[in-house]
Parts: structure tokens; C-alpha cells; sequence
């Protein structure tokens, strides 16, 4: 489908800036950073899910004569010092600390002890088994709805709540609860023919981004703090790193370097502080890396949750009623995305009556972060299965159900929101007359499913300048770090207001003292809010363009005309110069030209997918084979259709990931027995089909170019829609996540 | 002296902001590049002043296992192709491209032939020698007068010009001659009472910045060009290696590393295009360092010259009128300064009646370049000089002479120019005034000696940026290389418009893709122009602050006031917020806020400075001992008085160098046979007292705090203050450079 204006560099398919670099291997990534004297950083990580460190003896490891610093968590006292209450949230500020290093407690198998920094990687290895620490192993609490019991282990002690979230006199390990309310629920039932209600749970799973997390640290004899890093936000590494070590912002400069993936999972710093705190005892800059196995162990997964959603609906298809009760995991510490999780669990479809009842739980795992379109999947599972089987009930297709049902502009949500314009129904659309749909499927024990799946997406503040190059060339800085070709979106953006071609733009993604604030790379905001920013600091430079034009033809700046990229001046005499032209120009029209914007803007749109797979189920194996996959989604403005198709395919495929084999195993101790990503089972190219996309483009009236964030929605549909191919494959519904052959086997009643 | 208004920042002497790191070593310099695979380059150069290149064998080398990349002229064929008229002057893009690699003949010892990269430098060295070259040597021209004749060696065989510098049939070494002429000269002579004329002599003398040049390149599969240099002008070498390797501009970024030392002489690129040549044929990043020898005989000093002024004044101290013959040797390319020579050979002085003839010359020794008030010391001497004997002449004190003498607002210089409000009177009172002058000078062989010396400055392009962080600093972003401190002149700037201290700014020299062009550090244009930027772009910070404020109090921007810091409103409520507190509050006003402003002023505002000097001569060893140094000078407003006495100190320490010992010593092939700091006789600490400064502040009307370069003036008195100094010690004028003590013994008939 295509959008309402017509564009010359918006929509087609540059080679991305970024690209020859990365393809050829000379794009630097964090661990490629390089410096003389260079130490090696390694952290020592507990073995025991739960257990009280009585004591830290780190002295035979600084005998040793290659190691030059050894941190523990005595190091991060100036943050300690101003230890801030429990129960409040993802910005406490000890338990930012005390998930950096361990305090009186390791509260997770791989929770970080101590750190060293040897001269060399195979000396601070060596120098980890010298760090004698004495573990007082607990009991520990591994699964959302055990640690909800009053008997369970407590993670913290003192996290003082009660069952519903409140604070108490009594701990547990429930760190928040809300509740999100609208209409009459139990008259919304009551109205309903058919009204089913089912449990679903689903398993820890990591992001898997290819790249283990690195940080590189100089901290000098004024306090000058340097951090070379893959994060997907320098500024939100700057300001965690400020706050851990009480450092002032400013005297911290975060250099993101390349990142091999992040999904989310690189915007908590874990090892910059330690890197820091190494370099400022050691005098030398420290390099720190993960192994894969760190990497799983003690970074921050997708929650497991517990998640029962009941739905009402009339036997012609309309949802009379919906509740949900979404229990999150958040890990070692509060924070679960549990908040995320409630506003999409039913905002594709406009419900009158709706009731949501979120947890969020502390278990003895990593501390949970975000993970492309955090929460959304978890609850999308329970929602998408439960009304297949409402359709299957009444006897209505699925699509045809959800065109009747999908929320439209003026609608609110059940968590309040009201949607402008949305591309809820149009992606619904797409999906059912794309050619899969009405595709005969034959064969045995073969399936076809379909889901939906929201994100509300989100805008977030970024900085962008532009200086333009005496070759007609502009030099575009920007803040936001490039994962899955922002340059190139972003640039594209400014291409288009100056009317110059893409590869005319020369984005370069700066430090943080070389660019105004920028927000993390997530939330799919920043093709949305550095595009936001990109398209107004070219407008600038429009406008200053247009008044050297001026002043090359000794007219009035009001009366220069720009389209096309071409200035005109029409008024008596005519002149006209293109934009190359007229940079080449600057030297006699007043020297360099120089724009900047910053942008907080506030309407993201929100953005849906609506996904038709095929399977087929081996019974004997219990192994689900994808045989077609089909995506539509709403871009809003597909900037670069070729990065849009890229991220709704790899949302798709983790999702299928997700929904066929992902899942931390752990033992009865707590202990991850699958930390490698050979047992860890991703999806690889032999596992898949070619991901068939549509992009349909309802523009989004909250950006200059209609743009939506598309990075995130693709994940949240795969799980259900899987679920329910299976399901119309094998008769079976599958209620637990990863639907494993163990688990197909389980429910065939084969095992 | 004070200035007019009353400043907070400016004026004040807090550390520079890259001070620790520099002391401690942290900084990067371009010899601290790394990267994965580094190969080191090296180059071959001509032993010979003058020979034609029969052949280049490099077949040896290329086999050699270690060696990854040879390149020769013939790698440079795109510029080569293109190749523009001769006699067209610095800008000749033939004259670069041979300078860098040398095509038909090899036009001075030192000259590069050919550059090789390898896997260490070791082998890169070995390599070297395995290149054959087959010479032909022919004789050189090497001393200005002697290369002028008609039967010189021609650099050029088809340089053609006559000995008017006009193009001709003839080939000769004059690649240019100019002249300026005001009044009557003859009727000024017959004016005057004492008319005085002599030819001054100097030779070739180098920057002698203790850094050597180096440059390291990585030169991608898809043309994108990154080189790490220590230059004086980033954008400057990006458009010289542009023009010299005919790639797009914007297909090159220019990291510009610490500098150690560049005083004009890190201007012109040597070993950027060399190392770009050699990572394309290799693949591999490299890096080229030079070595001292390679700096003093292949870089660019200042030229060696043949001054000859002529004086008329009257017996009561009124200069009548001034002739000068000036004569620079180029080097092997045209280009010397001696335009800049002609600006100043005069400017002091109200002149009515002025004549300057001017040529500049080729000879086979290297290109000259700028070096701190290019060609300004070279005609200072030769015109302070005779002033002196003219004041001796009519009995007049030196200092007098120059107030009675002394140019003002509105006087002409005799190359044209008129002088907006200018501080040369001022300087020479300051001198008068100074216990320095007025102290007695006992004991044998000791004499005083006084000088003045002229520098126009230049205004060049800035760019700046501003960022404002939440803590209530601001990130400024720059071009300039901080070669002086300028980092923290720029800042203050700033600071004074922002109300904050100087330690709030967080200055940062970027690469050419990340902030607007800006010229080089040179024209003692940075803490004018830069610093002109740095104010315009915290006057756009002021501005949007004051509408944040405004938003914050619901009340109009136009009603909100902003002094000394705090942002305030008084109609009708009371509010004030100072710009921490504000800048803490950027989130809930609009989000970010970043400034910039480019400039290209045009009122540099010329800068003079008055020397006194106490000397001893030992006339057993022609000996000079510096008992005592003074030097005023105006700045305009000194932004950080420090720097500002530190660039009169460090200029006058070269200048007493230049003075006493430093040249160019060559054998009779044209061969160096100094170049090493050992023989290259540079003033240390031992050889000078403590040089004491006297700041004059006149301000400069073309600047909004009043600034005036500084770091160039002081170069230029001193050789012939001292040379004075040694007359009223000894009884001898010094006419040719140095005063070593060879030539002191010479002149008192000792050898």
C-alpha cells in the first residue's frame, strides 16, 4: 500500500552508510578498542542462585604481579553512601549498584563479586580463582508463581510489600502491583455467549545478540572518565555510569563504539562501572569483556511470566468483557516489563469492559531488561491463543473476527490511552488478502495460524547538527547508535528536505560530549525521534541555504523558492542554483553554514502486525517445522523499505525462536545449564522459510513523514500464531512456551 | 593596562581543560594511533639537492614478504592528470602533488621519492633501501641572490618568468614579484636629514615543534577516506589530500590528534596523502612517522631572505620616508611569505611616502611554509635595525622615536590597508614605562637594545557548537586543533556569556565530519575567530535558556531578563533560576538544547609588540648571553592572561633562537648538515632568563570582547632588539642571521 505524498529519497533502497564498513570488518566495535598499556578486566561471577557473601578475601589476587587493580563492591561506596529506599523501582539506586557488584548478598547464578584488571586477559582469568569468597548458600526463588507464596525464599529481606503490591510491614517478594480498569467487567461477561479463560506461561529468553558485552575505561588523574562501548545509548550509559560511581555527568564521555546487536538488552550498563573503577585504581585504561556465557548468565533476559487471560465475546464475534492477570518475573531487582506488558496485553482491539491485574516479582535470576517490544509477547501468547479458540468456538476466521474487533482512531485502550490514527485494521486487511491466506494448505499434521501484535512504541528526545560540505555534501551528527540502519534512515530524512540524494549525507554517530542529548536507540523512537530531529535541523539549514541564495543574487530571503532541491528566485529576474551548486558557494556568501535541531516530540503511533504462518508437526519428534510466514505491519512511512522488511523479518524469526525452542534451563539450584548458543537453541537459516513481508503504510500524523516505529511490534505476534497453526496442525493447544518437541510430545500425551 | 568592561571569566587563569592530560600523558597524539593489523610506513627521500629521476626501481622492495604496499609518483597520476599551469602560485596542485611524491627530479635533499608500508617498522626501513633510483645530479641554486642570476641552476626548467616575476620565454627562479607604493619616495628622501640603507641577510630556521609529523590512514573498500594526523587545520588537510588525491571531500574525515608544536609548519600535509596511497594498494591501515632528520630536511621552515631597507627621517625624529628590497627564497616551490613580509616590513610606522619591491624565488631546498608571523621577523629586523641607527644618528631615544613614528586609527599602511582602533603607541609606552627600560645596565660588553614588531592577524571560518548538559555545564564542540591553549580561551568565551565558570565548559576538538568547517589554527585567527563562534553560539544558548525559563514560569520570553548567570523575571511575580538549575530542568521544558554558530568576521585587528632586551657579549667566544628580556604587546583583551604571556614567551624565545643560533647549515651539494636538535641549536632553559611580559589591552572593535591575536607578534622583534642590544654592547651592527658566535667574532675581526 502506498503513502499519501509522493517522495524522491523516502522509500527507495540506498546502500546503507554504514554497510561497506561493517561488511568488510572495518567498523570498530567496542572490543576492537585499542590503547598503549592496555589492561585486561575479567569479573568474578557467584555459582549460587541465592547465597549470603560473608566475606571477599581479594589479597592473593593483588600479589599477583600482573594484576594492576581488584574491585569488589567495597569500590562503590560513594553511591552506597547514598543508598536510597527499597520498593521503588527500576531507578533505585542501590540496587542499580548491587546488581554491578554483589554487596551482601549474590542474588543470581553469575551475579558479579569482583572484578580484576591484569595485564593480560589470561592473567585476570587466572586471578579470578585467586578471589577467596565465602558463600552462605540460601534457598532460592526460581519461578514467578512459587516466589509469589507466602513461604517462598525471600530474594530480598527486606522489600517490604504485601500481595498487592503495597507497602508493609511484612516482606515479600511481590515488588509492585497495579491495575488498569475500564467499563463493567463482569457485566462485559455477562453479555458474552462464549467466555473462556486460560493460564500461559513463558520461559527466560535472552536476545541473543551476536555481540558479548565490552566496555573500555580511562579514567584520568582529573576525574575525566572515558568509556568506549556498544551500548544502544551513550547519554543513558553517561547518566547510569554518573549515578553508579557519583561521577558528574559531565566529566564522563561515553564513545559508542559499532554494536553487534543489542534488542534491548544493551541499555543497562554492567560492565562500564567496573571498567572505570579499574582504570581509576590501576591508572591505566581497562578493557572488560563477557564471554557468551557471561553474556547469558548475568545480563538482562525477557522476563518468564505467568500469564490468564478471559475472554467474553456474542456468538457474531464482538468481545463483550476481557481481563488479564499478567505475573512478570523481574529478577534479582524490581523492574520487570510488566507496565509494557498491560498496555498491549489487548490494545489491538477495542474493548469496553476490560480489567488488567499486573505483578511484578522478584525471583533469584538476572535482573530482567528489555527485550524488543519488552513484555508485549509474553501476554500477547495468552490474548492471540485465547481468541482463536473463542473463533474456533463461534465458528468465524480469525482475521475476520479481528476486523470486526480492532481499535480504530478515538478509541482508548483498557490502560487509558485514546489512538489517533492507527493501522490496526489496515494490517489485518493485508494480511487476508495476501495470496498465504486463502493459500490451500495440504498435508498431514499441517497447520496455518494467524495473531496480531501491538507496540505502542515510543518518542524519546535526540539531537541532530549538519554541516554542509563545499561538494554539495552534507555531514550529518547525530547521537543515536546505529543497530539496524539508522544511519541511513535518518540521513534519508534529511536527503529529502534538501532534496539531495541519500548517499549526499555523511551521518556520523559522535561521543557524548560532541552531540546534544540523545535517548537510548529503543523503543523504536529513533528512526522516529533522530528522524524528527534529522528532518528539522535540515529545515534549518533550508532556511540559511535559502538566505545565501539571497545574498548570491542580492534578493530578499522571503522571495527564494525551494522544491526539488533547487533555490529560485522568479520574482523580475531569474535564477535558479541547486543545492550543490550554491555549497560551493558558502566561502562568498558568508562562510560555513552550520544547523542544529533537538526534538521531544510526543506522538510515536503506535504500530500493529498481523502474522499468518503455516507449520507442520512431526509427531513422532515433536519437532514443528515453519513452512510459510507471512508479516504485515504499519510503518506509518517505510523511510527504507529494505531495513522495515529487515527488522520485521528478524522480529519474526526471534519470535519463532521464542515460541519453537528458546528458554533458559535451569537446575533445581538455580543454576542456567544451557549457556552457550549451542544449547541455547536460536533459529538459524535451516530452521527457517524466506520471512515474507508486507509493509502497509497508515502514516503516523504525530512526524513530519508519517514515520511509526517498526523495530519492536514484529516479535509480538509469532508466539500465538504458532500456537494456533499447531493447534489447527495437531489439535492440541499449547499453553507453555518454548512449544519444544518435549513439550508437542507432552501434549500429543506421547511422553 | 585594564580593559574597558568588566568581565567574570575572561581575564581569569583557570587550568586548561586538556592540561592533566597532557601532563600525565594521556592525551593522544598522532603517534599514539592503533589499530587492528597497523602496517608502518616509511618514506625514500632524494640525497640529492637537485637531480633528475632517471628510473625507480621498487620490484626489490615490493618482493620483499614484510612489505604490503610501495607507492611512487606514479600512484599520484589522478592529480597528475589534471595538472594546472605552472607559475600559478602556492595553490599549483602539480607543485603539491610533487612536493609530496617528486616526478621528474628530485628538487631538494629531503625530498620524497617514494614511501613503502610494511608489517613493522624495521622492515619498512630495510625496504627502503632495497628501492633503486637512478639520479642524475645536477647543480643546485641555493641561496636567494645567487639563485636570482641569469645563469643560475633552474629549479624549474619551465618556470617562466623574467626578473619582474612576469610571465616570459624565459625560464628563471623568480616565481613572482610584487611591489606597493604610496606617496613620493624620492620627494620623502629629499625630505629627510639622515637617510640610512642596508641589506639584511637571514637564513633557512625551522619551527621546531618537538612533535615530528606523522599521519595514519585507513582507506575503506568504498572510498571512504579516515585520516588521525597531528595538523593545525583538519578541514585544511582534508581539502589538500582531497585536491591531492582527487577524492571527494566528503569522502574524507580528518581526526585531528593532539599536536605538539606546529607554528604554521603543520599546515601543508606531507605524509597524509602517502599514508592514504599506501592503505588503498595495501588494504590495511597505516601509519607514517617522520623522524627529526626527515622533519628539518622534508617539512617546511621559514625561508631564508635578502632584505635591504632604506630610511629617510629628519634630524628631529620624523620619519620622511622608506624603501625595501625584499627577496625570499621559496623554496622549491613558489610560495614564500613574502607577502606577509611586505605587510609588515613598514606597518608600525605612519609612513607617507613608501616603496616595497618584493620577489619570491625558488631553490632547491625544501618548500618553505609559515612559521609564527611568516617573513614578519625576516624585513623586522632589517627596518628596527636601521631605525636604531637612525635614532643613534639624531641622537634620539628609540622608544621616542617610536611614539613620534608610531601608526594610529586611520594612518595607512604602505601596502594599503588603514587601521581601525590599533594599540602600537600603547605597547611602545608600556616598553617606556617598564622598570626594564630605566634600569641601569653596568658592567663590560652589556648593551640594551629595543624593537618593535608588527603582525596584521588574520580572520579566518569557525564553527561552534554548543550542548547543554543536565548538571549545568555545556559540551562545546569545536574545529580548532588546541595547539596553545585555545581549548581554554574558547571556552571562557563561552563561560562569560553564559555566566558559568570555565571549569563548566567541556570543550572538544572534533573531526571534520562532525562539526561546521573551521580554518586552520594559524593567522593567530583561533581565539579571535573560534572564540568569536564560541560567543555567537552561546548567545543562541542564551536565547533558547530564556525561553526555556519563560516556559517554566508560563510568562512571555521577551519579559525574561539573563545577568551574571541568573535568568530573571520582574513584572509583576518575582522568578530567577541560575543556569544549573535551569539546565536541570531541560527535560520538562522541551528537551535538549544545542546551539551553533559559524562565523567569518573580518576584523582581526592588527597586534604589535615592543621588545627590550639586555645582553652581554662575551667577545673572547662572540658569545650573547640574554641578561634580561621584556615584552609588551597588545592584545586586545587577553581572554587567559597566561596563555597570552606564554605565547609572548614562547615567542620571543624563538625569536631570541633565530636571533643567536638557529640556521640551516648546508654543504655545498645543498646538503643539511645540522638536522638534529644536538646541531640545530635551539635555545633551552639554560640559555634564557625568565621573559618578562607586559599585556597591553587595546581593544579590538572587530571582536565582541575585544580580541587580538597574540601568539604570532612576538616573534617578531627580538632578532633585531638583540642585534641593537649587541651594537650598544659591543659597537658592531649585526646584519645577517644568526648573531652566533662565529659571526660576532667575525665582526668584532677576531677571525
Amino acid at each position: 500500500m502506498s503513502a499519501e505524498k509522493e517522495y524522491k529519497v523516502i522509500g527507495t533502497r540506498p546502500i546503507r552508510h554504514d554497510g561497506v564498513d561493517k561488511v568488510t570488518g572495518r567498523a570498530l566495535y567496542g572490543a576492537d578498542f585499542q590503547a598503549a598499556g592496555l589492561l585486561q578486566g575479567r569479573v568474578l561471577r557467584s555459582p549460587h542462585a541465592h547465597a549470603r557473601i560473608n566475606s571477599i578475601d581479594t589479597s592473593q589476587a593483588e600479589a599477583h604481579p600482573g594484576v594492576k587493580a581488584v574491585v569488589t563492591s567495597e569500590d562503590l561506596t560513594a553511591a552506597q553512601d547514598k543508598m536510597v529506599n527499597l520498593g521503588e523501582g527500576a531507578a533505585n539506586l542501590k540496587f542499580m549498584c548491587d546488581n554491578i557488584l554483589a554487596r551482601e548478598k549474590a542474588l543470581y547464578q553469575g551475579h558479579a563479586v569482583a572484578a580484576v584488571a591484569a595485564i593480560n586477559g589470561h592473567i585476570a582469568e587466572e586471578a579470578l580463582e585467586l578471589i577467596k569468597v565465602e558463600y552462605e548458600v540460601l534457598p532460592a526463588a526460581l519461578e514467578v508463581r512459587a516466589a509469589m507464596k507466602k513461604d517462598a525464599p525471600l530474594v530480598h529481606e527486606n522489600l517490604k510489600t504485601d500481595e498487592m503490591g503495597k507497602k508493609s510491614e511484612k516482606s515479600s517478594n511481590i515488588a509492585s502491583r497495579f491495575q488498569h480498569k475500564k467499563g463493567d467487567v463482569d457485566k462485559g461477561f455477562a453479555e458474552a455467549d462464549v467466555v473462556l479463560e486460560h493460564g500461559f506461561v513463558t520461559g527466560t529468553v535472552h536476545q541473543g545478540y551476536i555481540e558479548p558485552h565490552n566496555a573500555s575505561a580511562s579514567y584520568n588523574a582529573d576525574g575525566e572518565l572515558t568509556i568506549w562501548c556498544s551500548t544502544q545509548g551513550s547519554f543513558n550509559a553517561r547518566g547510569q555510569v554518573a549515578e553508579i560511581l557519583q561521577h558528574p555527568v559531565s566529566k564522563i564521555k561515553v564513545v559508542p563504539m559499532e554494536i553487534g546487536g543489542g534488542f534491548g538488552g544493551k541499555i543497562s550498563v554492567y560492565l562500564e562501572p567496573l571498567a572505570a573503577l579499574l582504570s581509576k585504581k590501576s591508572g591505566r585504561s581497562v578493557k572488560v569483556l563477557m564471554s557468551r556465557e557471561d553474556v547469558f548468565e548475568s545480563t538482562g533476559p525477557n522476563p518468564a511470566s505467568y500469564v490468564s487471560v478471559k475472554i467474553g465475546a456474542t456468538n457474531d464475534g464482538r468481545i463483550t468483557a476481557a481481563e488479564a492477570y499478567i505475573a512478570f518475573e523481574a529478577g534479582a531487582y524490581p523492574g520487570s516489563p510488566v507496565g509494557a506488558g498491560a498496555m498491549c496485553v489487548f490494545s489491538p482491539y477495542k474493548i469496553d469492559n476490560g480489567f488488567i491485574d499486573a505483578y511484578d516479582v522478584v525471583v533469584n535470576k538476572p535482573k530482567t531488561n528489555a527485550y524488543r517490544a519488552p513484555g508485549a509477547a509474553n501476554v500477547a501468547f495468552a490474548t492471540e491463543t485465547v481468541i482463536d479458540e473463542i473463533c474456533e468456538k463461534i465458528g468465524m476466521d480469525p482475521l475476520d473476527f479481528r476486523l470486526l474487533n480492532s481499535a480504530k482512531e478515538g478509541d482508548a485502550r483498557v490502560d487509558g490511552p485514546v489512538f489517533p490514527r492507527v493501522g490496526i485494521i489496515e494490517t489485518v486487511e493485508a494480511a487476508k488478502e495476501h495470496p498465504h491466506y486463502s493459500a490451500p494448505l495440504e498435508g498431514k499434521h499441517r497447520g496455518r495460524g494467524v495473531a496480531s501484535g501491538f507496540w505502542p512504541n515510543f518518542a524519546f528526545k535526540s539531537s541532530v547538527s549538519i554541516n554542509v560540505n563545499p561538494d554539495g555534501t552534507i555531514s550529518l551528527v547525530e547521537g543515536s547508535t546505529d543497530i539496524g540502519g539508522s544511519r541511513a534512515s535518518i540521513a534519508m530524512q534529511a536527503a529529502e528536505v534538501l532534496g539531495i540524494p541519500a548517499e549526499s549525507v555523511h551521518p556520523t554517530v559522535v561521543d557524548t560530549n560532541s552531540v546534544g542529548f540523545t535517548d537510548v536507540t529503543g523503543g523504536s523512537h529513533t528512526t522516529y525521534t533522530t528522524g524528527y530531529a534529522a528532518h528539522n535541523a535540515a529545515q534549518d539549514i533550508k532556511g540559511q541555504m535559502m538566505e545565501r541564495a539571497a545574498k548570491l543574487w542580492e534578493v530578499d530571503a522571503t522571495e527564494v523558492e525551494f522544491a526539488d532541491g533547487v533555490f529560485r528566485y522568479v520574482n523580475g529576474k531569474e535564477e535558479e542554483i541547486d543545492f550543490k551548486a550554491l555549497a560551493g558557494k558558502l566561502d562568498q556568501t558568508g562562510g560555513p553554514v552550520m544547523g542544529s535541531a533537538t526534538v521531544a516530540p510526543s506522538g510515536p503511533g503506535a504500530s500493529i502486525g498481523t502474522h499468518v504462518v503455516d507449520v507442520e508437526v512431526d509427531t513422532d519428534t515433536g519437532k514443528v517445522q515453519i513452512l510459510r510466514y507471512t508479516a504485515t505491519q504499519d510503518a506509518g512511512k517505510a523511510i527504507h523499505p529494505s531495513y522495515v522488511e529487515g527488522q520485521i523479518q528478524g522480529g519474526a524469526v526471534q519470535g519463532i525462536g521464542w515460541a519453537l525452542n528458546e528458554e533458559y534451563i535451569y537446575n533445581e539450584d538455580g543454576q542456567m545449564t544451557n549457556a552457550s548458543f549451542l544449547d541455547y537453541r536460536m533459529p538459524t537459516c535451516y530452521d527457517l522459510p524466506m520471512i515474507d513481508t508486507v509493509i502497509v503504510e497508515v502514516p503516523n500524523p504525530g512526524h513530519p513523514f508519517g514515520v511509526r516505529g517498526v523495530g519492536e511490534t514484529p516479535i509480538v505476534a509469532p508466539t500465538a500464531a504458532i500456537a494456533n497453526a499447531i493447534y489447527h496442525a495437531i489439535g492440541v493447544r499449547m499453553r507453555e512456551l518454548p512449544m519444544s518437541p518435549g513439550r508437542i510430545l507432552k501434549a500429543l500425551g506421547k511422553i
